[in-house]
């Protein structure tokens, strides 16, 4: 890449603009838009240059798949006839996204250049809530009516297709825009001529409503497969669809977010390439939780510190707490996830809590046995009989691992059980991810330990 | 969804199966897949007896819907008449996802109920690594010449294009199989009837090999949000496509398998909803990891041991052991999970690994610094002025604070170079998340407290 990256700095240079034009066409806008972004981050000046030599379609399409600063720089290099000339071309979901992203005087020029109807519907899909079906829908459809014939529809298609983000889908609605079917391209084309709509259209619609959060839209594709999705105000209107390179978008944008809230981190709202993020706005991102999490991890250390003349006694104990506190929260982030994941993809919901409180005791008891004998041998054999290790004792082993296995069971039940309530009362199930339930675990797992060893080794 | 259960067996019951039929009928695959499947919940004996009163296409669109538990219950019901008659409905591709979760028995009759040619084709696709290209396509595609008229491609279409997944994209292809162009039916019917399709072809086209990780097939589909993605053979013959429910399935079972990589589970091959995984497996998929994160535990233990006699002369050190440990893991855990997610997006790669410790290394400054700050101001206010905690002096608040950004530090440095050094050496980055980045930081910061706690305190 790096080559062509050059070749082209160096036909810029010899103002060879004929060739550059007739190579540039040539290629995919996703092609192109990586390319210009290459170029631009040697010689920023050419990237408006080039631009400019793309055709108005082909400028549209790249311009899209560009990241937001430097789709800033080329607003800024337009006039505008020309800004008017790209926004026209397109699509009205994807000038949402970018006036979203954009600070406010850019917004006020990118409003003011589109014509008074697109105005109108970026104000209407703007003004959904964030994160809706409404704000994802893109408001380009085909619509027909049930009376007409397949003949009819295609000549529709021929007439207003060339617009629209996806023909293959259509929508039947009635006099009062109410949606009351839908037939797919497929469907027209292996039917009659003659056919009328009414009488080959699906009228059993899955659908979403504006208000609906744009997970559940992802849900629906991911159960059903379409290939667009409608979406209707409270009154069954058709107000537009969702496509599905839009819903695979917030599906990977939605797993991003989890991701970096299951590692305390808070997410951000500008998809920006990792080597790109500025370090403070990685600190900024970071160091919530970090400070939250580290506060909270005091309240472990006084529980040691209470504990301290039992420390005292028999040193020896302070060597198994790392092991103790890793594999408590361990256990509790592989319960944590499994149960957020199992959330997100709807396979459980709150009424099965018990069910999942009951299989977690099933599986944690196992775990729990498991290690427990697991470790009472390591340490038997390794510690006591091969290093003997001063102060480890076949009565400390016992201690360690009794722990060890009532450790594991709190973890996965408070591992478990925290995203489902967290759910309950309206909060993110990724928020109760590994690192908070860790320092949960490891208070109340260090009290155990001490509590046992006390009464046990009668310290 | 209760209700409506209960009704159908009610029905069932009283043998009403011409209403029962036409019930169905008026639903969609993927609901009747879920309520059968919440019906042989509470009655077995009435899945095959229910299924079979649907048409023989909807009854492969509900069978594909349904979980292979419930599949294999099917399959031994059908006569081997039936079975053929279900399998000729099916998409190759589904068949395969079929095949592949049965067991050796079943996998036979469905073969030997297939005709040979979709037999051979099976066997085809089968052939294929696990997780490529090949072993997700299907064979059934539109394919054009390019001597064609867009009006024979519409007549080729009608007559052959029930049968295929996706019509909507047709592929052109030379004598020898050699894919040429795209073109898709948006493009035809946009065109005159006379057009002839090797000029409105696109011939710069973004295609796969069948050797082909799958992940790179949904990076191209995320990147060019393609409907569906040709895929070739060594020598550029067209061998099968990938269509974009495929796609964004692969999608979400990849980010599901990291999910679990980084919560220390051994992800699972067959997609089972949580409440149905049998306690013994969730056992299997993670006792594995515990285990091992278990035994690398003990050696941050040994650590400990070693520094006996310190940690006697000063128990008060003890007391911030858990919050070393926890912030060190949720540092390490914060950059690797960044890392791993830029390179699975293709954000960074391992000729950046010098660039990403340089940015890792200011966040961690920045982090450190200011959680180092905090922690000071914390013990001295709270630890020394207001409990009086006996032990911690300005010196061992110094000696805490100090180890903390060290800590911090390495455990960036550590989280995010593993990831990149793990998918250079060809393991999954995945692997490399926090449970085990935390064991490892946990042993060096204890490490370092010690070292410095000895120097400084002159234990």
């Amino acid at each position: 890449l790096n080559e062509t990256v050059q070749t082209f700095i160096e036909m810029t240079e010899k103002k060879q603009f004929p060739k550059i034009k007739s190579e540039l066409l040539e290629m995919n806008c996703t092609d192109i838009a990586y390319l210009l972004s290459d170029i631009a981050e040697e010689v920023p000046e050419y990237l408006p240059l080039l631009f400019k030599l793309l055709t108005k379609e082909l400028a549209a399409q790249t311009f899209v798949e560009m990241d937001n600063d430097l789709q800033m720089v080329l607003i800024k290099s337009f006039n505008d006839k020309e800004l008017a000339g790209i926004l026209n071309e397109l699509y009205i979901d994807d000038t949402v996204d970018i006036i979203e992203e954009m600070p406010a005087n850019v917004v006020k020029r990118i409003v003011s250049n589109t014509d008074s109807l697109t105005r109108a519907h970026i104000n209407e899909i703007l003004k959904y809530p964030k994160d809706s079906a409404g704000s994802i829908m893109t408001i380009e459809y085909v619509d027909l009516k049930a009376d007409m014939t397949v003949k009819d529809s295609f000549a529709k298609i021929r007439q207003t297709g060339v617009d629209k983000e996806t023909i293959y889908t259509c929508y039947v609605t009635d006099a009062n825009k109410v949606l009351i079917g839908v037939v797919s391209v497929k469907d027209l084309l292996l039917s009659s001529y003659e056919a009328k709509i009414g009488d080959i259209m699906e009228t059993n619609i899955i659908f979403s409503v504006t208000i609906e959060d744009r997970e559940e839209v992802v849900t629906k594709f991911k159960e059903y497969g379409f290939m667009a999705l409608p979406v209707v105000d409270r009154e069954n209107r058709l107000v537009g669809i969702v496509t599905y390179d839009d819903a695979m978008e917030v599906m990977s944008s939605e797993s991003e977010e989890d991701f970096q809230k299951m590692a305390a981190i808070i997410p951000d709202n500008v998809d920006v390439p990792y080597l790109k993020t500025s370090s403070v706005s990685l600190w900024k991102s970071r160091i919530p939780w970090l400070m939250l999490l580290m506060i909270s991890a005091t309240i472990t250390g006084w529980i040691i510190s209470s504990f301290e003349d039992a420390l005292a006694a028999s040193i020896a104990l302070t060597a198994f707490i790392p092991m103790l506190m890793d594999t408590g929260g361990n256990c509790g982030s592989q319960s944590s996830v499994t149960v957020i994941r199992a959330l997100s993809l709807g396979d459980i919901e709150f009424r099965d809590i018990l069910k999942v409180l009951f299989k977690e005791f099933k599986v944690s008891l196992l775990c729990g046995v498991t290690l427990a004998v697991a470790n009472f041998v390591k340490i038997y054999l390794v510690d006591i009989l091969l290093i003997g290790t001063p102060g480890v004792s076949v009565e400390v082993a016992f201690v360690v691992c009794f722990t060890l296995a009532l450790t594991i069971v709190i973890a996965k039940l408070i591992g478990c059980s925290m995203p489902i309530l967290a759910k309950r009362i309206g909060l993110d199930p990724a928020v109760m991810a590994s690192p908070l339930i860790t320092t949960l675990v490891d208070a109340i797992s260090l009290m155990i330990y001490f509590l046992i060893a006390r009464s046990i080794l009668n310290l």
